[in-house]
């Protein structure tokens, strides 16, 4: 770990200003770069910067003031018209390198800014290396026992998601019972938890009252600086909708937003949120 | 096979009348047992009788005057209420045995069915053994040649589906170039397909032109009798609208409804349908 702080690249939501209190509270010292148009304003509240997507000198200029040899990119960014960029001399260099390197999907597009970044001799690294309490940490929290029949669901859709592993597709998948109805590629685990959402309404799915569970885990090899799998207090309102009693993620290796709000409404909402250790699905 | 016609059970749609012609056309005589309220009037073309769902005795009495140990069911049927099923006399004595037979989903209740049906004495076989001839064949069907990116595709698709294999969820899959982007579960095929068609729209996905392929094969071990996996020209539609190339089915495994129609509308649409052989996903 370098001494100096961590460099934040902040783009939109809640994310940013909450790790970077977790990174404080965790000793490391922080300082947070704001992407104009997506960051929140509350970042001023840490030692910062204000920059445009094209400012790249001044970006570089803003790290090196403060020291900061490590980077972490958080938050999100939409893919910006080069009107809007505001290149700065740097950045109007490097544009062709840039340009080659954004080019392609949104994983590439990270991809590619990250090799951007170390090849200028930062190094990146993931927020949960920065702030590992935003992860989720191994055990049953929200207020409720696990059950048996939640217990299966949960095995069966880590098995289902094991067996997927090699494939770089889907980390998420909801059990009922000990069936697995859908698996998460895609559409986001949003997008799969209001498709169960619907089939339940519709009667598609019939079941006998309250029941089901989610279940998210890092594909083998996933890039965790880049993606790092999340839940959030929308996950759990989804869950809720979907008639869910459970959402179980990998311990270390699933982020949880605004942890307090996910512990309150699962109580609430009866729902239990279990951290799995990796030795539970990654056997072998 | 036994001599006497094989006796369609006939629930709504067109596959009862299709099914009927392409047993007749393959040799097989055939006696066509309406449910009222769900068969289409067309089975009158055929020999035939009209029975309610409740009317078992009726039911075993047609067949046995018709010469039928085999049975088929075909199309489909809404779980009725108790009111409408029209009991006579041996229904109303096997209500108790139905009833247990029947609750569950709705695989349990199909094969609740095939063992009521059985244990007295009849066989149940798939309208695939009835009419080989509905079922894709070997090789491609429509205009269009395969291209390198949808063989990349199939290839992809049907790995993750052959992982899926043991766990009984899953039996198409969609990938564009060779990324699989969608797996189904409890939705179905057309489900994934019309969430395939609004990932494209929102640029959720995003693809330079046209391009992508269904995956559609049996599950290992699938009882084909009560579950044979089908496309129709809903599916091609619905693969269309969602801009694929390419529509891959296990060949002898995946019944096509309306083969006409299917490839009329695969080579009006510039997509091409292809029946793979087993050897390419059951490898082993």
């Amino acid at each position: 770990m370098s001494s100096g702080p961590v460099g934040f690249i902040c783009g939109s939501g809640r994310l940013p200003i909450e790790a970077a209190d977790a990174a404080i509270a965790a000793g490391r010292a922080v300082f947070l770069i704001g992407l104009r148009g997506a960051a929140d304003p509350e970042i001023e509240r840490f030692p910062h910067t204000w920059v445009r997507l094209g400012e790249v000198g001044k970006l570089f200029k803003a790290l090196d003031g403060a020291g900061a040899r490590e980077i972490t990119l958080l938050g999100g960014v939409q893919r910006p018209s080069i009107r809007d960029l505001g290149l700065d001399m740097t950045g109007l260099v490097a544009m062709p390198e840039l340009k080659r390197l954004l080019s392609g999907g949104d994983d590439k597009l990270l991809r590619g800014l990250v090799t951007f970044v170390e090849s200028r001799g930062y190094r990146v690294i993931g927020v949960h290396e920065a702030a590992p309490d935003l992860l989720a940490p191994e055990g049953i929290f929200g207020a409720h026992e696990a059950d048996a029949e939640s217990a299966a669901g949960v095995s069966a859709a880590m098995n289902v998601l094991a067996a997927l592993g090699p494939f770089d597709v889907g980390q998420a998948a909801v059990a009922l019972g000990a069936r697995v109805v859908a698996i998460e590629a895609a559409e986001g685990t949003d997008g799969m938890l209001r498709r169960v959402a619907r089939m339940v309404e519709k009667r598609r799915l019939r079941r006998d009252g309250r029941g089901g569970v989610l279940v998210k885990l890092p594909k083998p090899g996933q890039d965790l600086r880049i993606d790092l799998p999340a839940i959030g207090p929308r996950t759990i309102e989804l869950a809720i909708q979907a008639g869910l009693s459970a959402v179980a993620v990998a311990a270390g290796g699933v982020l949880i937003a605004e942890k307090a709000k996910v512990v309150a409404m699962a109580v609430e909402g009866r729902l239990f949120v279990a951290g799995v250790p990796q030795s539970a699905y990654a056997a072998s």
